[in-house]
Order: structure tokens, then sequence, then C-alpha cells
């Protein structure tokens, strides 16, 4: 259960208004990347993974922040939108935020965007989840900054460093979480991918390019075993896509090769409960 | 631009046709990880690409061949959809497809919701869309994992194991495209994070549990120079949040540590054109 | 700031589990009138609401403890899904939960819809988003209660009281604060409306009913100075539109009648710090 | 069935047309709170009421007069955004309207957003339909209110003034509906709350406040039988749940109260059909 | 303005009812091609017409039919919901009906989908807006085809083939109003196409198909002056690119070549008055 | 399957980026009558056409074209949209291009809504479908027309023209394969309207209008047969409603009149594979 503390996590100031900047800081709030949509993820993941009693605490630490953080985006929203209550070109730029709002911040997006749930990226496999939150503390991160380069406002930078840097402690801790899983990076689940054709990059986009490049050549055509297979049109498009087949009772199949399960905890030697 | 060549890239052959795992397929169809997502995130990432053009190649071979994905997903469902037009229990399972689409795929999800773009994740910065993608990968993977779980039809997963691999194809090459950038892992665009309080774990969930959890303790709280912090409720809520300073001009701030930036090509001698 | 505590504001018991009543309760996860809902419209009014310190307080605990509900009606949920990880028949009544989801709880409601901030009714201006509450709560109480009504499970009867019970709690203290405004009930804002027209009821539905239904007369046709007046499809439709006139400097516009300023605070005498 | 007479419930005359004002009016044409959804709101409540035919006749009367209204709105836009087809610069403020429209009013809020029927609450319990129908009035007159607020325009003052006076005869005519039916206010729906824990309020916000505020005291607090409690992290975080237990027969649960059933009818005496 | 007469447009009878069934209906109530969707589009249609007042008449005559069958489909769903209060396996089948609208109608598809304004088609010019509601009509007739087959209650087919017939008659009526503008059916605005290129018509689907097909010929590559021109991959990609310029001032472009302008109105002597 | 070609299929060049002009073409990207919607609703239509191999050949022909033009309207876009990475007042005006894009584009229209399946029109009745692409086409060559009209840049212009041309193009292919199907126009699906009551046209909109318009009379009352019958508000409201019956066996109901089932191929004689 939670309980709310009458105070912001971070002190907001803002020395200059600037109503557009408010609505641009939209994105941090009732954005596909905002705050709400880190601590619904996070939370909601963590409610889920009854398995992992560690790697569930970390889920809801980082989460609650986040709930924590949507408030101070909140706050420095609000000094920003102050003037739309006085300035007439001011309100008419951001008409639903004047009219339907009164001036206060509401759950959408610097576009007016309604805040969804398909922003959200929970699929229920630990190891999973950690990914896709690593990739969402990453790109919040990108969306700070980008808000950062549009303001003058100290205050506001203030507020905005604070939040950028704490994307990237929850970027360094999931990454913990997830390495400590000591999972084979490519092997994700259960079952095993078909031997063979798992290796073959295709090349389905070909020929001169309009922005001046060729066929390109690169890591990813020659790392982790892969290697190049040319698009031909014919039967698998020259995937050797004989080697497929059906989900069958046996050693080949079904079984997941050297990783840990992904929802496995971590040993009881690294977890210590603060009342042990 | 784009050819469309009349073969599916994977023969599919469906022995009992089955109406609710038709239903579940369109999750890979129409849903938020499936195969029009994986294309559309690649593809437009591909498309804004323009300083990198090896990596640029990489998501338009990539977005392509999950076009192609596409259409394999697609006639799958098809068949077994096909028991909708004559079976009237399974077609009142499935009202939308039935009587809106004539028992054809559309891009729905497993329980009608229309594709919608907020499934997507293009950030516009090379190496976070590179985790983007490989979170996306693992996603789908896990998808087509269940789907396999849920069907004993051969020829079904047969076509769900080639689909299934490909995203350990993709996984592979993506993660081989991030790492070629040899960017250090915690360093996302170009500002960098507040010495002192970007180690700092925060610990906002407390208390004995109620899945029987206690305040537990694992690498994500001593990993990366991470220590932990209690929550304490006062300002900055245990964080040193007096190391927070505004963006100023000098060394500290505004500019990125160690690492190449995102967009940076490949060293000229990785790349090379085919023709070239 | 938030914090969480690792226990469930109430302690979830299942006897039986049953998918589709999880699928049911999914409802007052991540539904129109859900526990999300509820703590997003009272959190971020309560945010906004920075003239009345006191009702600040009310929205704020209340919004809390919404969120609290919102994980107690997340345990309740996982423990009927359960079995959809063994049952297929159970699995494919509910093809999101299963294969996008994994079996876990997700802000979807009963039949898959995401989460969207367009239910919300946030409107700042406190009188009427209080209105917005009192209805909001009177409404989760009915969907608690049909709940209850396709259940014979005593434990999920038991949480679903509480939840219920709490409702009916909060419509009783929104109720007491837009009361203690001591506003006129048919003032709301600042602007009057036009006198003489605002008492016209219009009688724009006529005739013979199909259900059996004639012209019916009620107290909304003579209560609080309102008279009937039949629509006759001439100018103003039989409305006394004459009376009508544009905003002017003056006496008789732009004014608040006789109530207080929405957003005006409970005297000082009535509000009282905890620790003044 | 409906009948469409060719004029205008009221005449809408515009002085000074003004795309941004015409953008702002979007909100009531396809917003939110704006005349469709009050119109389907009523209308399909009323179409659902077949148990009191009195209320329904009332929801009718008001649901068709709301459409009336979405056609005066319609007009008032058409007339502002007509400088769209000849002024580059107020064409580029809207695209959407532009370029997808034709300049034309479409059922879009001023941000560009779809109409969706997620806006409207329609819970079918006549008592809590009106409810939900008194704060959609009081939410539409604060619409209306801020839209004259933000023109200078008479002709168009007049017009808005107009429809917000009409938001105020609804809430006096569901107001009389919902009184009429003498329920107690905080019995809502069959099934009676707890005792003891229903007349708890909890104290979830805790400490002085950043806005100045501390632990504010209320008569929500003390109203209606209410106590205060103080949440403390423990079992039931301060509410006395013992009291909670799951729907059993007999006399103390199922049952309502002491009001009447929310569907009655107005006693046969107050309720004269108009040709009876 | 509207008038509502207490009446359905046509009387419904249900003999069996079937929730399943009713679920299915709701594609017409709250669906894509449902009947709101026809009202609205028409209706708005009509409204933004206002320089050909006889089919702006047209527009709101058929608008104003839909929403009375709008009323009709609704009183028909109500009917076969009827069980869903006291079947539970019926209600956990469509629990968002049974829990969040206490089986009412609501605007809702068959799969809870809420009705968007999505759905509508409306351009703005008037013969585009025609040809969009001829589409319209034939998609509905067809749903309401697919629904009769799927019921075998006499009472419910008479209520869908009187609603199916009516599609038909509008099918003719916006046929007709389209016709007698006169237009080259590929006249459309009033910019010409580039000739040449305008009759190629692109061979970008190749090769032997996996349903059999090869290469295929028809009639659309030969008639109104198409000609086939194969893909290649080559700039252009086969077409005669080289025939395209910019918009110029002259007489080649920018002029409609041989049509009445879209909006134009029947001649006067075709339009008379009822009145008149 | 695909294969992506690296070269436009049209070269863009634009001499004088507009951020507003971009955000303009954005309609024809992720908007709702743009080149996705088009490539998706004629490819979907084709892979779910296998009755007549002819037509799915021409749907995927054009479907595969409109992918093509979705990436050149993707090029110009971000040719348009390049000075938002400087221009503070520019990136305002669109923040969520800017922050949450990076400045790319993205499946956005011009007000930034995500793109959905919603604007799709698949019946999966061929004949329905290949309506609703006449319609569509013609929807589109307005939009570009619309946008062409908003730019005085020769190389957008260019560009604009050559997809505006291609749209006529499709719009006669489209004709071409609906009339070679030799249906009758008013004959769609299996089921035959109720004579009589098909050929009523109803004039439920009635008396003089507010835009100077009286009862209007035109061809849509006395074309195909059809004939005006006054609304009344009586059963049927003026339509002969005794003339419709529940489907029957026998031969007035339940069977196509004249016309080929909507399915049918061109004869063997027309359809000449490329290879036979």
């Amino acid at each position: 259960m939670y309980h709310y503390i009458k105070k912001l996590m971070y002190t907001v100031n803002v020395g200059t208004p600037s109503v557009p900047f408010g609505r641009m800081l939209l994105e941090q709030f009732g954005g596909a990347n905002g705050e709400l949509a880190a601590a619904m993820q996070y939370t909601i993941q963590g409610w889920n993974c009854v398995d992992d009693l560690g790697r569930r605490d970390l889920l809801l630490d980082i989460g609650t922040e986040e709930l924590s953080h949507l408030e101070v985006v909140g706050a420095l929203i609000r000094m920003h939108l102050a003037p739309l209550k006085t300035d007439r070109e001011a309100a008419e730029a951001d008409p639903l935020v004047t009219i339907a709002g009164g001036g206060g911040v509401a759950l959408f997006d610097s576009m007016g965007n309604a805040w969804t749930a398909d922003y959200l990226k929970i699929i229920g496999e630990l190891d999973v989840d950690l990914r896709s939150n690593i990739a969402a503390e990453a790109r919040a991160k990108i969306v700070y900054e980008r808000l950062i380069d549009h303001t003058d406002d100290p205050g506001s930078i203030d507020t905005l460093q604070f939040l950028m840097t704490r994307e990237i402690t929850h970027l360094k801790a999931f990454t913990a979480a997830l390495e400590s899983l000591e999972k084979n990076p490519f092997s994700i689940g259960r079952l095993k991918p078909s031997p063979g054709i798992v290796d073959e990059f295709l090349n389905a986009s070909k020929g001169e390019g309009s922005e001046g490049d060729t066929d390109m050549r690169g890591p990813w055509q020659n790392a982790f075993g892969l290697h190049l297979v040319d698009a031909h049109g014919g039967p698998g498009d020259g995937l050797s896509i004989g080697d497929v087949h059906g989900k069958i009772p046996g050693e080949d199949r079904g079984k997941q090769d050297s990783a840990q399960k992904a929802g496995t905890a971590v040993p009881e030697s690294e977890l210590v409960g603060s009342k042990g």
C-alpha cells in the first residue's frame, strides 16, 4: 500500500514561466515515455513478479520513485503554464489545457493525446521485462536531455537534471538485475530457436540507396555466429527453411539451452532481507 | 521502394483449424508486440537514420523481413479462422472478425483492439532505438513461445518455430549493432548525469511484504557504483539532492563523457558496400 | 512523494479461482470506473488545487488510498487468473492476458481495452471536480456490487465488500467537502445564467411512447423555479431566447450571484493543521 | 425516432471570426465535455431506462436538446474557422481541420483528438446516472464560461451565454429528478457497506506540505458520522478491517437500508401523462 | 434542431433472446460501420455543406433517419441482452456490458471497443463525401446481411431486413446525388493529374503466387486509358516520372478539366423548394 | 514477401524547408487518409481475397506501391522538419515530434494523433471493398490537392503532384476492377432488400432552413425508382413498413437478384497469367 508525504522529492523553482515549454514538459507527465508510464510499467511488473522477491522489491522501489517524479514534473508544468490564465495568445496555443482543464496539468502529452496503457510493455517474463525497462529508461533519459536543450531557465534545468540523473540510476539498477540472472543474452524464454536458420542475416533491402548508401556490411552480419544470406525471392527467400521442424518431444526442442529460468531469484546468499 | 513477391516466406500448413487459436494468433498480426509493430518500428527508425548508413541498412533489412512475416502470420490466421463461416459458436466467440470482417484477418489483436502506433518506440537516437528493438525482439520471442504452447497442430508449430527463430536472429543482429557502437552502456545521449546522486539506489518500498518478502537486497544496490539510501520522507527523501546544479557552461555538464556519439557510423574499415 | 509499504491494505484470500470472474474484476483495475481512474482523478485534482490546502489534503488522502486499492484488486485478479497457465479453454477465453501478458494483470478492462486518461474528469474548478468525484464514487460502488453478485467465493466477496465500503466512505467525504463550501447548488463558476430562459424545461421528446409512455410530467418540470415549455419548431423552439444578451460590463452578468468562489478554502477556524 | 427541423435553435451571429477561438470551441463539439457527449450520455441512458418512464422522458427531452445544441456549436465554429481557407498562418495552426477536413467542423476536440465514447458515463443505475449527469452539466457550464472569457465578439458571447444557461436548466432538472427519488444520498445500489469501517476517513497523505500545508482537518473528517484514522503501515493501514465479512445470507448484508430502489418511478400522483 | 418522437421507427419483436447475438448486434450500434457512424457522418457533412442546399437537405434527411435506426438497433440489442442479468455464463461472456453497463446498451462494438470518430470519413468535398457515403452504405448492408445469417429469430430478422433495406435506399439516393453532379468520375477536386504517368498501372507485385496465382492481367490494366508498366527497381520504378512538373501558373495545371465544381448545386430547374 | 530497394520511387527535392508545412504533410504519412492507411487497406484486402486471384494481384500491386509512397512522403517530411532541431519557435509548435521523436517522422497525423487501424475499411466482400477503395483514393487525391495549395516550394509541389496523380491512376484501376464484375450497382451481397420500402426516400428533415433553404427536391427523390414519402411521426414514420417480412425460405428472400457473386473472378479469357 501507499503513503503520500506532502513534500516534493525535489524542490521546483521556475524563474521565467514559458507556456510552450510547459506544454513540452507534458511529454514527461502524460506522454509515451513519461513518469506515469514508468511508474505503472515497473509497479505492475513488480506486482506480477511473485517468484523473485528480490527483483520484485527492486521493481517496486523504482516504480514508487517514478510516482514521486510524476508529482515533481507536474509541479514544474503548473508553474510554466501559469500565464495561460492571463495571456490569450498562450491560451490559444494550448486550448485543451486552458478550456477543458482550467490551466492545470492532466494526463495528456504535449499534443493533447490522453495517456494510454498502450504505452506500457509488460510481458510477464522477468528478464524480458527488465530489458523493456532498460530501454524505457534510456528513452526517458533522452527526453529529459531534449527538454533541457529547450529551456534557459536555471530552476527548470536543475529539476530536469535531477530527474534525468535518476533515469541513469535506474538504468544501472535494471542492468544489474538483468545481468545477475546470468542468462545467455540470446536465450529468451524456454524454447530453443532452430539451429542454422537462427544465424542467417537476411539481406532484404537491396541496391544502391537514395541516401548514397549501397548494400552495407557491418558486425551484425558476422557477430555471434551470424552470416549473410541474400534474399532472392524463391522459397524461404534465401533462408535455409528446410531446417525448421515442429515442436516435438525430445532433446532438440522445448527446452532452454543453458540459461537459468527467467524468473529465477538471485541465490539466497546474495539476497538478504533487511530484517533477516 | 518496395516490391512484393507473390510467395510466402514460409509455407503455411494447418492440419486442424482452431478458431480460438486463430484469435490468439492475432496478437502477432495486429497486436502490441506483433509483426506490423516490428516492421513499422524498424523501418521508420531506418528512414530517420541518415547519419549511419550501415545501421540504416540493418534496420531496413529487418523491417522488411518483418513485413514478410506479417504476411505469413496472416496466412496462418486465415486458415485457423476458416470455420468461422460455418460454425455459429465459433462465430459468436469472435463477432468482430465474423460480422465486421467477414472472417478475414485485419489489424486487430486477440481482443479486437485496433492496432495503434502507440505501440511503437521510436526516439530518434540510434543506440536507444537499438535498445528498444532488442527489448521488442525479446518480447516477440516470448509471444511466439506462448503461442506454440497453446497448439498441438504440427504445421502451425512449424511456422511459429520459424518466426520465433528469426526473432533471435534479429536479437543478435541488433545487439551486434549496439555493441559495435562501443558506447558505455550507461552513457545515453550527450548530457552527463549528476555525480553522487546518480549512484544512490533509493529504497522507496519498505517493510515486510504480503508475499513474505522483507526489504530485499540484491546486486542492483551495489553494482556499477550504486549504493543504497533509505527513503525517509524528508527533503530529497534520502537522496543527496544538494549535488544537483543547473546546466551551466563548462566541463562538468553538457558533454558526453567517454562514449562515441550515438549516431556515429561504424568505421569505414568495417562497413563495405557490397558493390564497393 | 510516495512510499510503498510491502503489505496489502486488505488481505486477499481466494478459495476457488475463476478465470471468467478474474476477467470481470479487470473492470476495477484497468476499467473506466476502476481504481486507477479514481487514484489519478483525485490525485491530479489535488496537485492542481493550490488555493484550498484543506481540500487538497482530502483529495490526496483519498487518491492515495485508491492506489492502495488498485494493488488489492490486482492481487485478487492474479489469484483468479492463475488457472490460465494450465487450462487451455480458460486461456482461449482471455487471449490477451494469456499470450501478451503471461497471465499477469495489466491495465486493461474486462474486454481488453487499454486504460486511457479519457476516463478522467478533471476540470480544475474545485466544486465541480468534487461533483465529478461524488458521481465517480457512486459508479464504483455499483460496479463492486455487481461483481459481488457474480461470485460465490467468500474470500473474494470479503475483499470486494471492503473495497465497496470504502467507496461510500469517500462518497461521504467528498459530499462533506462540497457542502461545506456552502455554494448554491445551481451556482457553478462565476457567470450568471440568463434569467427567464434558465427556468424553461423544454419538452423536446413528444408523443405516445413505444414503451407505453406518454408525455410524462415530473418534479423536474416545476422544482427550483422550472416550468415547462413545448418545442414547436419555430425560433428558439419554444424558449424565450429574446432574453439572451451578450456578456456586457455591469451588474447583471459576469458575476456570481450569492455563492462563494469555488476554490475558496474552508474558513480558518474549521481547518486546523495537525501540527498547528 | 427523430425529426430534424431545418432551423438552428439559436441564431448564430459572428462579428469578427477568429480561427484560434474556433479551435477552442471544438471542445464543445467533439470534446470530452461537449454537446455530443451530453446528447449521447442522456439519450442512451434514456433508452436503457424502461422502468421509470417519467425519468426516461426527462433523459430524452434533454438528450434531444443537446443534439440541437451540437448543431448550434457547429454553426458557430464554422463561422470562426472561415478564414482558414484564405489565411495560411491560420491554416498552419490547425492542419487537421484545414487539410483533412477542408475547413469544416468534425468530431474532434481543440487538439484534434477524435471523439470517443470513453467520455461517456453510463452505468445503468438511474440515481447514479443522474449524479453523473449533474456533474457533466456542471463541467459543461464551466467550459462555456471559459470560452466566454476568451472572446470579445458579442454575437459569439450571446450564443455561448444561451448554451451556458441551458446547462444550468438541465442541472436543475437532473437535481430535481434525483431528489424526488428520495434516496438517502449515501445509499447507492442494493448492498450495504460494512458498518464501522465505512465511517473511517483514512489519513494516507501525511507531513508538512510543499505548498505550505500541514496535515489539514476539515468537515470531511467529521460529517455524516465520519472520523479520522491515521495510516500507520500495519494491517489495514489503520482501518478496522476486522469488521469486514463476506456477503452472507441474512439481515446485515445484501439489502438496501432505507432508500427506494434506484429505478423506482415517481409516484403515480406526481407523474401525469400529457394526454392522460 | 431535433425533435424526438417517442416511438420506434420499426416495432421490434424478439422471440428467443440470445446474448451472443445481442453482442454481435452491437456492431451496428457502436461499431465502425454502425448507425451512429452513419448518422454522424452524413449529418456533419450536411452541416458543412452550405453551398448546395439540395444535397444538404439530402444529407440531413438520411443522417436523421440513421439516428432513428440507432434507436431501433438499441431496442433490439436490449431485448437480446436481457438474460445477462440472470445467466452467469452469458454475463461472463460479455463482462463489460454486464459489470460496467448493467446490461444496457452503450456505444461499444461487439468486442467492447468504444465508438470513435476515427470511423468517420468527412473530407468536405461534396462529391468525395458522397462516394464515401456510397461505400459506407454498401458496407452496412453487408453487416446486416451477416447478422441475418447468424440468427433464426423471425422478429430479429424482420427488424434487420428493414434496416438492411433502408441501406439500399440510401445507396440509391447517394448515387443519384453523385451522378446528378455530372462530374467525370476520375475528375476529383480542382487540380489535374499529370498526363502520361496517370495512365501507368504499376506491376509492383511479381512472380508466381503462393495461392497458385501468377502475374495476373485484368481490365484494370487496360480500361480508361490505363496500360501496364513493370516495376524494375530503377528510378521511378518503371513509371515515366520525367513527366511530373511542379504546379506552375498556366493552362496545364491548377485547373479542373471538364467537370463541374464539386460543391455545385443541382440546377435551379431540378431543385424546387417544397414551399416554392 | 517483400523486398526493399534502397531508392525512393520519386526523388524528393525541397528548396525552402517549412516546419508548419512538414507538420501538414504528416496527414499523408500517419493520417486517416494517408499512405499507410492505403497500403494496409489494400494489402490486407488482397491477402484475404483468395477467390479472385486477378483482383488479389491488383490489390497487392497498389498496396505495395502505396508503401513506396509512404517512404516518399516520409522523406519529404524529414526535409521540411529539419529546422526543428535549431529553431526553438518551430520546435515549440510541434513538441511531440521534437521532444519525443527527435525531429524524425513517426506514425502521427498533423495533430499528433497516433495512427490507428480504425482508419481502415476492410469488410471482406470484394465489390464493397473496391467501393471503399474508390472513395479512399478520392479522399487522398483531395488531401494532396490541399497540401499543394499550402506550399510554394517547387520541389515539394513536384513530389505531391506525382503522388496525387497516382491516386487517380488507382482510382481508375479500382473502378475498372469493380465495373468488370458487372454487378448491378444496387445489388450488394446476397440478400434482396424488401420491395416497396426500398424505394421510399424519407423526408426526415423538414421546414424552412436557417441557411435559407426550404424542403428541397432533387434527383435523389426520383431516380432509380425512388419516390418521396414524408415523415409524420406515426408508425413507420411514413414508410410502408407493412411490406417487411422475416427471412423465409423461398423465392423472394435470401437470394441475390441478378448480379454475379461479389467474389467472382474475371472470366478466364480476361485473366492471363504473365507466364501462362
